[in-house]
């Protein structure tokens, strides 16, 4: 394979992960080594766009070996820094490029190439979740369809490790981690009292319920874990979740509840949409009270006994004070491995992490056709879930352990961690 | 002082936080310590109460210092495990008791004192915030009252930090440093976007803004803080929020604003009531969706840009493994220098911390007069506030700092920390 010389440029897109810009960084690591080469190198410079192609088609772009050439001493601290820095540093974006065909495709497209052409681009990564594989396909088949010689690579990321093709996605072990250490605390802290109740934890994955089964992690560790877990792969039924719970109660007085926020009834509406709460604000709005909330309601309603609710929300994906020690190295090695797969000629693919055994845990980095992955959605399989749809196996918490292995942590300052920031 | 022979007695009260148990660890090398010496000692042995008085009352008791003896080589490995497990190892309660004179008084307070005559208790150590200093000063004044020898000691802990008499509470810094951090987090996850969004972050704190104010930290570290915060200390205007609001939209895209739980308009009403909502359930319940969500549906309504609310909910109490080294350090030094004063013969106080200067920090231990501290709660002075009654002055962040400085690490197995759990 003949070297391609020219310009890198690497984005980001699609929601924050704790782990999004250590797989930048990777990259960043990557691209480096290879502008160090004495010759034949193919990387000149690596380009970073701001908010992802939104960012790019208005040439909002920084120069990413300058930002973070070594110090004086010839140590990477901003690269080390980036590394724990939670959220995507670049910025990100929510842009669908349009379809092959379709109005607009041609002016939008021309433009991008535009710009390749003018800052000599010859590579092109992207690191995100489903929606970005999509922008990594389109870009690879116009690159085809117009004869621009570039190598696109989809280098991935997303706490919902519903991305098909590779073992599990950057990013989610990290968040997987934070659920289940933060799950182990709210255990503990519903413990101290005897009175009954019931806490509801409300946990991400709209599809894919992988992040709500990490919840239950504690039984192969501490032996203690969520008296139920339910996740959108199962329809959801009421009446067997208030048996459950009587169920629970009866058994002690601290029932918690593990619950994806895509939880859905069999007649397809969603349980966190408030219908059965009928709530309709002042303004007439109806009230989008989310699944955790509502279901907190009907069980204060149903069997009246004490009950919160508790939304991970945003934290469970930006936690980069809370870091699987595993996750963060394979986010390293599938960015920087992304930069060797590329220059070595390969191109149209998605990175991937093959797991090669589980006890004990081993991995290699490879890559998979970028069109057999984009827009589909990896689920929770049946065998991981139980026979009653209320909690997980211990076969799926085997797959889950190894990757929530290992501490990190940033580095502090006064208390705070240190964070890089763009300016 | 003549040395009282006999036994002691711990016990946990009040909201869990994660430095309760640092406290506790102090209260048993303490007594440890003590039950080492030779002839003469004061305390014989350290007894534990489960679920506080209310457990007491039924006898429900385990021997600490069989529990945590040395391991074979000497090691401390249970209590070292115990001092960074969040919430309540002994279990909790909220149990309040009988006023002096009040019906049922002598009947409770006479079964105690069998219980302590029992057990030949003659210390009693009660680790709580306000409504826990209350019981150990009817603890106190009943002892007074028949003339039974022991020597009572609060040992504060809240994260709230609203006890009066001390510069601050064992609990408080690994609180508000959890806050601060994860403001920090949220600033760049809020940050990767273009779009005009506002993000509330409710934080608890029902009376005093303490914990509110802590979310502003980072001003004096990384220079980036929510851009406005709101405590319960000044009277909360909806039309003034907003114009706050706006004009911070019209600065930048991204607006991140702290709010406290117990916010209230001057009227009296709680912002969280909902009542600006209209909101009510299909069981005819008032809706009480707190005040970020309050909050929420209110800037929807009314500037109908892109919000979201987070609430940080138990996590900011409960989150052992991101705690504060001062915090942890002082925790443990209250519940150890409680044991020695008692047995030198203090008796009817709350052991407080005193600030010797702020930069550099320096503390001592010291203790007050239980009867100046029940019952009183100390909110966020004045100065301590912007004029606009929407920010905290660095005079403000100057106090806190220090609290939220060193970080200190729980063990870990297999990703998850261990925590020293009562069978």
């Amino acid at each position: 394979m003949e070297i391609l010389h020219g310009n890198a440029i690497v984005g980001q897109s699609g929601g924050p992960t704790a782990a999004i810009n250590a797989t930048l960084t990777g990259v960043i690591r990557g691209a480096l080594d290879e502008i160090a080469k004495e010759g034949g190198a193919g990387i000149t410079h690596l380009y970073g766009m701001r908010n992802g192609v939104d960012g790019l088609l208005r040439e909002d772009i920084v120069v990413l070996d300058e930002l973070f050439a070594p110090d004086a001493d010839g140590k990477y601290t901003a690269l080390d820094r980036l590394t724990l820095t939670p959220a995507a540093a670049l910025g990100s974006c929510r842009k669908k490029l349009p379809a092959a065909g379709a109005v607009g495709e041609a002016e939008i497209m021309d433009r991008l190439f535009a710009i390749f052409a003018k800052y000599d681009i010859r590579y092109f990564f992207y690191i995100g979740g489903n929606d970005s594989m999509d922008t990594v396909a389109k870009v690879s088949a116009y690159a085809a369809k117009v004869g621009y010689p570039i190598r696109v690579m989809g280098v991935p990321k997303t706490i919902d490790n519903d991305l098909v093709g590779t073992d599990h996605t950057p990013g989610f072990g990290s968040a997987a981690k934070y659920i289940a250490v933060t799950m182990q605390e709210i255990l503990r802290d519903t413990a101290v009292y005897t009175v009954p109740a019931v806490t509801i934890v409300e946990i991400m994955g709209r599809d894919a319920g992988w992040l709500t089964a990490s919840a239950a992690l504690g039984r192969l560790v501490s032996g203690i874990e969520p008296d139920l877990v339910y996740l959108p792969e199962r329809p959801f039924s009421h009446e067997q979740f208030f048996a459950d719970i009587r169920k629970a109660l009866a058994r002690h007085p601290n029932v918690v509840v593990a619950v994806s926020e895509g939880l859905e009834c069999a007649d397809g509406t969603l349980v966190g949409e408030g219908t059965q709460s009928g709530a309709v604000d002042a303004f007439g709005h109806k009230y989008l009270e989310g699944t955790g909330k509502a279901l907190e309601l009907a069980v204060k309603a149903e069997i009246g006994c004490k009950v919160r609710s508790i939304e991970l929300n945003l934290p469970q994906r930006c936690a980069g004070h809370l870091v699987s020690d595993q996750d963060i190295t394979e986010s390293l090695e599938v960015g920087r491995n992304a930069v060797v797969a590329a220059v070595s000629g390969v191109s149209r693919e998605m990175m991937t992490i093959q797991r090669v055994s589980s006890e004990p845990y081993a991995f290699e980095i490879g890559h998979e056709d970028i069109f057999k992955i984009a827009n589909q959605t990896k689920c929770v399989p049946a065998e991981f879930i139980n026979e009653e749809g209320n909690h997980v196996t211990d076969e799926c918490l085997r797959y889950l352990l190894p990757l929530i292995r290992g501490e990190r942590y940033p580095e502090y300052k006064d208390g705070l961690p240190c964070h890089w920031i763009l300016k």
